[in-house]
């Protein structure tokens, strides 16, 4: 048997606990190490012992025989430092989902990687990820064809932490999340193939649970909600004001569900469809599933002599799985 | 403007009707010439004028300066010729579809193909093909979830060629259409999470459309068709007995919908889906469509070296695309 592929893990949130648990499911791979800003805090943490080492300890990093480094810092903050700086020393995978930073961070990676004759996969996620995928199949499949995002098709919705950290921002708010739902009607609409022109607000609505402080203006913070810019004015807004409790007991979570759809009428009135759905209860965990069979590819794409920056479109399909090509057109075809 | 490329369609059925359409539709190929096996039946029936030749005139191909030929013939008796006589002379793109003659095929077309350094992608359509990438996809993101395929989702169904050829060689049935659907308490099950065990008659039904020749037994009819092993006697089937007009007016076309469906449920309780669904008024035309896509994608692998015979699980999704990498990242990512 081959010995297993040794898999570094950059930083230990939500993302990076998920990888761990990913890499170590898979019967090919394992961590040899993590780097982390707080060493400390993550070996306390731990649930098994690992070695963990400062986040620039590039010789423990190289010693531990890791040869990818999965990414797990924010996209804001995080991932345009580290992105650029680990990629001169190692393969690295990250999930970076600043959509339209996309090409800066590419640029900033590329030369880098391509110079240390490595390869950096960013953006390795579900979206973006396997929804980029989609939207590039539907394209190339169904030609003329838009393809719809719709998030929290599901009758829970999806839990947004950018628009949940926006209302804890707000004067008077003590806690809250915000559930995004996918608006039923626009999704029939986009199936039918009309291909229509929809404003953010035609195809989703906001749901805002909100944890008052004791004695907060109520009125002013819901109108506050309600005219944010960008997050909420443009969209059907639901505020409900819920205790701590009932927050903690029935919001918490990271469920995440969303659809990718396009569909054309053709002149002849003929109709193509091709829709992709994907649930995740844990949104983390589904992210560093894709994280770790993105390692996977990096590393055959690496022996077949490949350097720099690369999307998930660049990496043939076959190279995510643990089986071999016999096995997999034989399994999958 | 670069010039276009030169595609040949081989085979002039429904599926080389709509690889014409398609790379008529595409702004980066055109059609060289069509080899067929009565060049004459094609060129009677061609809208615009075009050379077409005869299927063995390997001198005309060449000179026509095609650089890839679509193969359009059947799985059962064309392409297992076809697709080792062609491999030697030019890249070829199809459809095979005969799921457990693959690996067969795959080696009578791989040796042939990398002695004459060229190409050859197999079974590119929707099944095997876009479906067979989704398998894949869910085995690889989400470890150790079966994958399941449904036809004839929507409620029109499915129409199946091979069981209603099937049902057509019965004696004293003149015409009939067979559509296939999916159990939607089945698909229900699946998407619970459960990974069951599903034979195929807990999956899909069968709804025969017959019609009988004046005087026939139709009681014999009914239990030849009830009984027909492999056919029909593992499901559950309907049969109605109509007339020709109605058959003809009500059962024409080749619609066809399918969906592939994994989710499992982690030991914390925690669900992970994934579907992907699509719907075809016009299969051949779907089909033509993935082919033509195919082709490109050929092409740009062949100017990185490659050789031999591969699927689309061997393919980076950008190269579909008719967009440069930066377009690309830039719309989809």
């Amino acid at each position: 048997m081959e010995a297993k592929t040794k898999i570094a893990i950059i930083g230990f949130g939500n993302i990076g606990k998920a990888v761990l648990k990913a890499v170590e499911a898979s019967p090919d791979m394992e961590v040899s190490c993590i780097l982390s800003r707080s060493p400390n805090r993550v070996t306390e943490n731990l649930e098994k012992s690992l070695p963990v080492y400062k986040h620039d300890d590039i010789e423990a990093l190289k010693k531990s025989g890791a040869k990818v480094a999965i990414l797990c810092g924010g996209s804001r903050l995080d991932l345009p430092e580290q992105g650029p700086y680990y990629a001169q020393f190692i393969h690295t995978v990250d999930s970076f989902d600043n959509h339209s930073k996309v090409p800066e961070y590419f640029d900033s990676i590329n030369s880098v990687a391509i110079k240390a004759k490595k390869i950096s996969l960013i953006s390795a996620g579900w979206d973006p990820g396997t929804f980029s995928l989609e939207r590039l199949f539907i394209n190339s499949f169904i030609p003329g064809t838009h393809s719809y995002g719709f998030y929290g098709v599901s009758p829970k919705g999806g839990l947004s932490m950018g628009h949940s950290d926006a209302l804890r921002r707000i004067a008077g708010v003590l806690d809250a999340r915000q559930y995004t739902h996918a608006k039923p009607e626009a999704i029939e609409q986009v199936r039918s193939g009309k291909n229509p022109n929809l404003n953010p607000g035609d195809m989703h609505w906001r749901e805002c649970f909100v944890v008052a402080k004791e004695g907060a203006n109520k009125e002013a913070i819901l109108n506050e909600i309600k005219t944010m810019p960008g997050y909420f004015a443009p969209y059907q807004t639901e505020v409900h004001f819920i205790s701590q409790e009932e927050l903690n007991q029935n919001y918490t979570g990271s469920p995440h569900d969303g659809l990718v759809v396009g569909s054309t009428i053709s002149s002849e009135g003929k109709k193509s469809l091709i829709e992709y759905r994907n649930e995740w209860d844990s949104n983390p965990e589904s992210t560093g599933r894709v994280l770790t069979a993105g390692a996977r590819a990096v590393l055959r794409l690496s022996k077949e002599g490949k350097t720099g920056a690369i999307t998930m479109f660049d990496i043939p399909p076959l190279y995510y799985s643990v089986y071999t090509r016999e096995e997999v057109i034989r399994s999958f075809l």
